[in-house]
């Protein structure tokens, strides 16, 4: 049995083609109660950004801080009702961020056609019905939010996504001049989560010649952006990365995540570490699972000075690190992938308690 | 302005997962007169693969005829009204099959919805309204018709697709076991489409990050599927073509086809040549305009031991020769693409007729 996967309805790409989302969005205007929901990074409240939304009037744009936290279930649960008891139900949800605000947007997409708290849909598959239409305008890119059928969410007792086929964005808007102004530090983590991701893909059993194509381009793009000669954040590099992150998000909707993933999941749970930041303290010390993938990072991190703190698990008490290896190994189908199928004879809450200890 | 472009809705992919076809069509099985429209390559009648196809007794199966030539308009207008008179509007069409059937299946689901003669809607936008569900099988790689936008059609005064957004295929179902009994020549041609519309892709104005991602992911699946250690008609080799043929697609998409192409459609229009081979025997002339591709292109005929046949132009008379050129000169988007936007102050109606003489 082999997945079947929804993509995305409608995709432009190019420089400045945000200026098109006006159009884009209005072709959208008689549905529901004919207004839009724009959620905007918090980053660029008040900035010269700020102004080229096209929004009217009528229209909501709500900024999110997505620093202090990833989006939780309360996140989307309060939003939804807040926007429902006052103006209805919108024409369309138009995110306007990072991978956090991605994941808002398909997740509240999805929250105003279906009943009760949105922690009763974290799995696969759980949703009733079709969202409302979604837009997705990337400001940063790496984490393939944009392309993926998943929206990330931390509840209460898990970090797990919505994932089901009407997740997945009705239309992407990629303007790679939106990425020009990603703080440093943010632009590597972010890009190093498509490059881990598609090391995760690739190095495992679900594998296969369509995702391993869009991971290996998307490496390919990585190579070129974080090694080559011309590395660096340039415009040509902008173009690179966001498509890089589309392919790396295609790869591994088609294969799987790995360790990588399942550790940083654990970190994010009970730490409250940033998703891609975690990925990277995680990946560094896998090198006896994923070995040529942690050497290529390395060198990437060498190369643009970036200082990953190492010595914190001896921070961490044993509850904290039994804590998150249980939500890590409870994430069966990563290390399904990464292992093999008898992975359960290999790994044990001990073995990634030991994982965690690396850190 | 950038191009916003209708994906694919959802896509299988994998070794077997053609006997998923019958659960993905009885999704579908309440729409319009709840029967199914088979469009059948002729080659697969009387042969095994016949009895796997999920038909039931209420559906019509069609096999279809490709080599003597490429689809008409007369063919779909024929069909549908025949389809249309005796069973009514049916809830799918499959199209089972190489580009032409890809053509086919697509031309007849716009067709089941817009009236009149298809020749009416050849070009960009002339579709009035969204086609019948209609879901792609290849059987042939290489075309990336299982992708692309238009639906090619010859008719009585041109050669040129229905082209819009709804052309598009709502799902695709990628079984690489389906090429495994191409004909090798047919098998290497095909390809070789991959091959070509990726290098006229890449090598003018259009190219874009975005368009040269998938080509240049394409390009290096054909080296592998045909210039490498384990080139050949292998399984292996047969998920990469699959997926090339997509990628390749997709490439074009986004950027443009160039002179070969331009050429080809003249060759077919005015000598019914099929159009894969036709760009063979166009591009083996062109090492001037694009000279790395042509030089690897030779590798791969030389590696296969494919004959690819010169001094054909002498035996075509000045009034065929003006008429492929007039042909040609009109595909104005590919000339454009190819040459630069001062293109008309190079290229001539003569200068399209000393191409043509090469061949």
């Amino acid at each position: 049995m082999h997945k079947n996967f929804k993509g995305i309805e409608k995709t432009v790409f190019g420089r400045g083609c945000f200026s098109q989302l006006g159009e884009i969005v209005e072709e959208q205007r008689n549905q529901n109660d004919r207004f839009m929901l724009y959620l905007v990074d918090n980053y660029f409240k008040g900035k010269e950004f700020e102004k080229q939304i096209p929004a009217k009037s009528s229209d909501v744009v709500t900024f999110f801080d997505v620093d202090p936290e990833e989006p939780t279930t309360t996140h989307i649960d309060n939003l939804r009702d807040r926007i429902k008891n006052s103006k209805g139900i919108p024409a369309a949800v138009i995110g306007i961020g990072g991978g956090s605000i991605m994941d808002l947007a398909k997740a509240v997409s999805l929250m105003f056609t279906n009943e009760g708290s949105s922690t009763k849909y974290q799995g696969l598959n759980l949703i009733k019905k079709p969202g409302i239409y979604h837009i997705g305008v990337p400001t940063i890119s790496g984490t393939g939010a944009e392309v993926s059928m998943t929206a990330v969410l931390t509840g209460p007792e898990k970090k797990l996504g919505l994932k089901c086929e009407w997740t997945v964005f009705n239309q992407v808007v990629l303007d790679p001049d939106l990425i020009a102004t990603v703080p440093r530090d943010k632009w590597f983590y972010t890009g190093m989560d498509t490059y881990i991701h598609c090391i995760e893909s690739r190095d495992g059993i679900l594998n296969n010649a369509y995702s391993s194509s869009y991971g290996n381009q998307a490496l390919a793009l990585c190579r070129d952006i974080y090694l080559g000669d011309k590395s660096g954040q340039t415009k040509e590099n902008d173009e690179k990365l966001m498509v890089a992150s589309l392919m790396g998000g295609m790869s591994l909707t088609y294969s799987e995540v790995g360790i990588v993933h399942a550790m940083s999941y654990g970190l994010s749970k009970i730490l409250g570490e940033k998703h891609c930041y975690a990925n990277c303290l995680a990946f560094q010390h896998l090198s006896d699972y994923y070995p040529a993938g942690v050497k290529e990072f390395t060198e990437m991190t060498k190369k643009h000075n970036i200082q990953l703190p190492k010595g914190i698990s001896k921070k961490w008490s044993e509850e904290t690190i039994t804590a998150m290896a249980n939500v890590s190994i409870k994430l069966e189908h990563m290390w399904n992938h990464a292992i093999g199928l008898d992975w359960k004879s290999k790994i044990t809450l001990d073995t990634v308690k030991d994982l965690f200890r690396r850190l």
